[in-house]
């Protein structure tokens, strides 16, 4: 429903100047001097949807809030900055008190330091019947050569991935992941690829959207996906909240691509190819499959 | 409730380069090249709080987010220029439905239009149990030169206000008013004042605002307060979701400011004077009341 929405109410919304890049990618990107773009991403932590707030500590939910947000400016190659933070706070005895609350602004602040992001303003609101909804708007920068969308995968272009996928949520991985912050910024740097995006709504369903902004389709070797501990395929394929990297490496740069990656902790593995033969958007496998026809297709928060 | 917690926990955050301005003004401000701030805030609409989503309009509650947004910006003499926008919706039958929704996305992206506003990303979730929270963070620039701050108000700057005050709610004017935003333009390019505040929560509470950050009080004329249609004068100091401004303008200035006020349809008015012979956030009446003590404070949508 969310794709679907989206599809309808984006028209909507027209770019001006200094708008360099709208809604769709990762972030959007704004004009900043000659050299840098300004990144924007907005992101929700809703209580009951992203976190349960009787058994999330107040650390663990603000720790996620901000690194999801920190993930989307990987996504683009960026550095963050800079963020807004705002709540609309719903009080139960048995979920997020005041203390909770209190907690939750303590962790965010302490854990903003670390990455070197400033929270510098927000709001906060009651509300009456609802639960609890934090929202982060994060900013970051990047140098205007080196951003990287959805939208640049050529046909033959190799698909890799950082890290391991799948059972996010049993193991306990979406409230304790490490943005690919390093990771992203390496890679757009060095221009390695072609276009980048953060698996937050399942592998599938996060290939797919590069295959669509790219007009072009992909073919995988799923014995290639590399699982989380507990994970089958198609929990890979579809549970969502990984916060690794998906992006697009010309077959020319792979090689110097493998030998320079210097993330001991974090696997890089080459999982398929985009490829012109495959119908705008489709994934198939190495048998030939279409997964997306029969795969669930990710992890969508706005049903 | 929301002073005290900001009292506690805004402290926990640290802000590092390239922050010029952070939490406790209307607006954050970044560094943004050599002439202009980056002005960024976020803010919140939330149903059953600031709009009753059985009764309201999809537009209406569209044009109220945007404008209580734009209203900060006009606070410190900006212009705004572009915004994100995400939605936690919980759906109902006899309050925001699909269709709903869609409409306010319609209507947002219209009015921005209008504003040259350009909504460039945001994000969509579902909220289980809850009411449905927008959250907006507009971003806007200013002239490093003509920021205004809520902290410049000295001893015997007089005080000004933009409009009318009270009785927002009854009368309709929190879904129709109009931000300030030409207006806030003028006073800070011309010079006019030393600090600027809108008055989102009650004129009382927003100008005890400046005279805390300027480290000073303020004696007012009850009589001279312009009161809106159906408004009586406590209304006027406490309701709150005015949209006006206040600012402080040195004595030898208001001459001039009130010659070239040409915005006919926004009445300007000198309601009292900053002083130092009154306690630091405090305000007195005509008589020498302490209008902080004895009358309600403002609206707080925090409790």
């Amino acid at each position: 429903m969310e794709n679907e929405f989206l599809k309808r109410t984006l028209p909507f919304f027209k770019q001006g100047h200094p708008i360099q890049l709208g809604p769709g990618d990762d972030c959007a990107a704004i004009s900043y001097g000659k050299k840098e773009l300004l990144l924007l991403s907005a992101d929700q932590l809703v209580a009951g949807i992203h976190f349960d707030p009787v058994i999330t500590t107040p650390k663990q939910a603000a720790v996620k809030l901000l690194r999801r947000n920190l993930s989307d400016i990987a996504a683009m190659g960026g550095t963050p900055s800079f963020a807004l933070l705002t709540v609309a706070a719903k009080f139960a005895k048995n979920g997020i008190t005041m203390l909770w609350l209190e907690e939750f602004f303590k962790s965010i602040a302490n854990e903003a330091k670390k990455w070197n992001v400033s929270i510098c303003g927000g709001d906060i609101s009651s509300s009456k019947a609802g639960d609890t909804v934090f929202t982060m708007t994060i900013c970051g920068f990047v140098d205007r050569k080196n951003i990287l969308l959805r939208s640049g995968a050529h046909n033959g272009h190799l698909i890799y991935v950082t890290g391991s996928f799948g059972n996010s949520y049993s193991s306990g991985h979406h409230l304790s992941f490490c943005p690919r912050l390093a990771e992203g910024k390496f890679i757009a740097e060095n221009k390695f690829a072609t276009a980048m995006i953060d698996v937050s709504d399942g592998l599938l369903l996060d290939l797919s959207r590069i295959c669509l902004a790219s007009g072009i389709g992909a073919k995988i070797d799923t014995s290639k996906i590399p699982l989380r501990k507990g994970a089958n395929l198609a929990q890979a394929l579809g549970d969502g909240e990984d916060y690794e990297l998906i992006f697009a490496v010309p077959s020319a740069k792979s090689v110097k691509l493998e030998k320079s990656w210097h993330f001991k902790k974090v696997p890089l593995t080459q999982i398929g190819t985009f490829s012109c033969e495959v119908r705008k958007g489709e994934i198939i496998d190495q048998t030939g499959r279409i997964l997306n026809k029969t795969i669930k297709m990710g992890y969508e928060h706005f049903y």
